[in-house]
């Protein structure tokens, strides 16, 4: 008899990263991690881990409809897992604005809601709705459960989720919501099991991939995040312009721009890459030694720090700070750029420790203890829904 | 026969602040001061401090040139002053650019370049190029002088005068200038006489009035301000939005908005107008007992003690304070709430010192001190006249 599996989807712009996941006594436990690479023909499929693993060309072309490229994924996979046994089929949906609290199992009224929020979030909400669509073609049977970037920020004070304009458009939804909640979500629940001194404490958690955002948790529970309406404010990014005063927008709209043209330089041809003019990569930038390349950088560390700070100010203090996500998981140079810029708030690094990548990068002693935490946002996909399919219905 | 005399103007969006200084040993002294106000028919004409005072209505119309309108009050000046011992009239403009890194005086070339900025500040810009040349049709053998809000934060590291965006915009002159130099200039001196332990110290200045900024001193020189590119970026103001995710004014211009739309909504109708849904001044506000009113201040105060901590993250900690400007000199309820959400930092209020708007507000001992020091934009625009005409030229 085969064990029963959840599959978890998280959906980026030009990649589908895919998770499987055993139900065991302790909960989802991975047994297979795959992904569906959109970025040029011809579309690839990997499983990168698993009982086997693969990196295939698909059948499928780019322009295909979803039905049809995961049809085809669905098969290869049938190969390597009894997809007969999926109980349940669990997704990152960027924007559950104000009515998903928490995951949900999406039904017709659910589906209709998020389909709803698509104007918040236009570049980002429609991916993983496309695949709920697709999956309720090829599989209508199945349970599928959306867990949302957003929900976690939904413990945020009203000052913090606020903007200074007419009264109105903040009831109208245009508020801060804060994202990359699945991946704060794992961080605190990790934090709290590997640092326990740590439960009450006032923490930062840097999540730096080529999105980027920060968190301020207090006892585990988000109170602020550099991120707000849109998955650009904040610190740069790789081609994302992070915090960027209003009137440079109202400036390029009165030098000719429209908004195509704003979205298309704010999302793509700024951060890292706009400012460096060389890559949207930060390792390339690291390795590179043009003036360009490190300009890019160190504005990049100054918006952290900078950002870090004023996120202490809304925690009221800071015990710790968190690195995680690809570059702050993997990038000794900028961990120690930020780390030195915070200096004047306790925190001391460990260059051996940060060198290596090593769990904890401060210095023994260090007021303020710096930390790198690998971040999983599948395995919070696969708990919740696993825990939305056993409660037949929506979680806390 | 009469004392040697100079003229200053501060042109605002609805008023324009005459200064009037005699010119002596130790520099330029106040003798008198007035205000023109353009904001409803008939236009009136107050002198406020001299050696008489009066309150009139202007017999030029709103509409009338500026010529007429200041030909008249130069007319009334005449009476209590001898304008013609004046040896120049200097002004107060918003944007100096790239090129102008001191005062200048205003002849063709420099008005031309002055007109040039004016779509980098198309708002605030033109009330003092108006003055400017009004003053040389009515009295065309006097100099004229101006001193720029920008060029006290000169100074700033590329780092902090650098938006995420494509480095060609930024060469094209989108980045990060800073305002209300002349304010911080003046406190910086200030500051200097009256605090000399804190010469070497990092200090943040908060600027609040109408228009709001805030600004970070490392020994007396600008490191970082809150405004950025215009006037609209940093902290919540009067009727200003302050930082405002970009994503925002991409999700209005997607409803709708046009570019006009969206600059009425953000220079004249959010700030703590658009969150009360009350007023725009905080005086109202405070005397509120309405819950909006207390939100609107509450998001203010928030904000402010944010951008304050990013400013120390810049400047790499915080020796002290200090409130200036209508709100910040005279509003204790703002300044108590402001300090008190930058405990954290080691700020300590005296309450009965904030109460009666001392010089120095916070306890004895406190980490960070905290001061309130009126600001005189007038008296840095009178200096700056008189050291220009005196080297005949630009000076440092």
């Amino acid at each position: 008899m085969s064990e029963r599996l959840l599959v978890t989807f998280n959906a980026g712009s030009s990649t589908v990263k895919i998770g499987l996941f055993a139900l065991t006594e302790a909960g989802p436990k991975r047994v297979g991690k795959g992904v569906i690479d959109f970025r040029e023909p011809p579309l690839r499929f990997r499983l990168t881990e698993g009982p086997d693993t693969f990196d295939i060309a698909l059948e499928a072309k780019p322009g295909d409809a979803l039905d049809i490229v995961l049809g085809e994924a669905f098969r290869r996979l049938s190969w390597h897992f009894d997809l007969g046994s999926v109980v349940a089929m669990g997704h990152r949906i960027v924007h559950g604005g104000d009515s998903f609290g928490g995951p949900v199992r999406v039904d017709d009224a659910a589906l209709e809601a998020l389909e709803a929020l698509v104007p918040l979030a236009p570049l980002h909400q429609p991916q993983g709705l496309g695949l709920i669509r697709a999956i309720r073609r090829l599989r209508p049977e199945l349970p599928q459960t959306a867990s949302f970037d957003t929900a976690f920020h939904r413990t945020h004070a009203d000052i913090v989720r606020r903007f200074a304009i007419p009264r109105g458009m903040h009831d109208q939804g245009i508020r801060r919501y804060g994202f990359h909640g699945l991946s704060y979500r794992f961080i605190a629940g990790e934090l709290a099991r590997r640092e326990p001194a740590l439960a009450g404490g006032r923490v930062v958690v840097a999540h730096l991939g080529s999105g980027a955002s920060l968190c301020g948790l207090e006892a585990g529970v988000s109170r602020d995040s550099s991120m707000g309406f849109s998955a650009l404010d904040g610190i740069p990014m790789a081609t994302r312009c992070g915090a960027l005063d209003p009137g440079v927008l109202l400036h390029l709209l009165a030098e000719g721009y429209d908004a195509g043209r704003l979205e298309d330089l704010l999302y793509r041809r700024s951060g890292l890459l706009g400012v460096s003019g060389i890559s949207a990569d930060s390792r390339e930038l690291i390795d590179s030694d043009k003036p360009e390349a490190r300009e890019a950088l160190d504005l990049f560390c100054f918006r952290i720090a900078g950002e870090v700070s004023r996120l202490a100010a809304t925690l009221g203090g800071l015990d710790a700070i968190v690195f995680t996500a690809g570059i702050g998981e993997h990038q000794p140079p900028i961990r120690r750029a930020v780390v030195e810029r915070l200096k004047w708030l306790g925190l001391e690094l460990d260059e051996a420790a940060n060198a290596a990548s090593a769990p904890r990068i401060s210095r023994a002693g260090a007021r303020v203890a710096a930390f790198v935490i690998p971040t999983d946002e599948e395995v919070v996909i696969a708990e919740d829904a696993l825990a939305v399919v056993q409660t037949g219905g929506r979680a806390a």
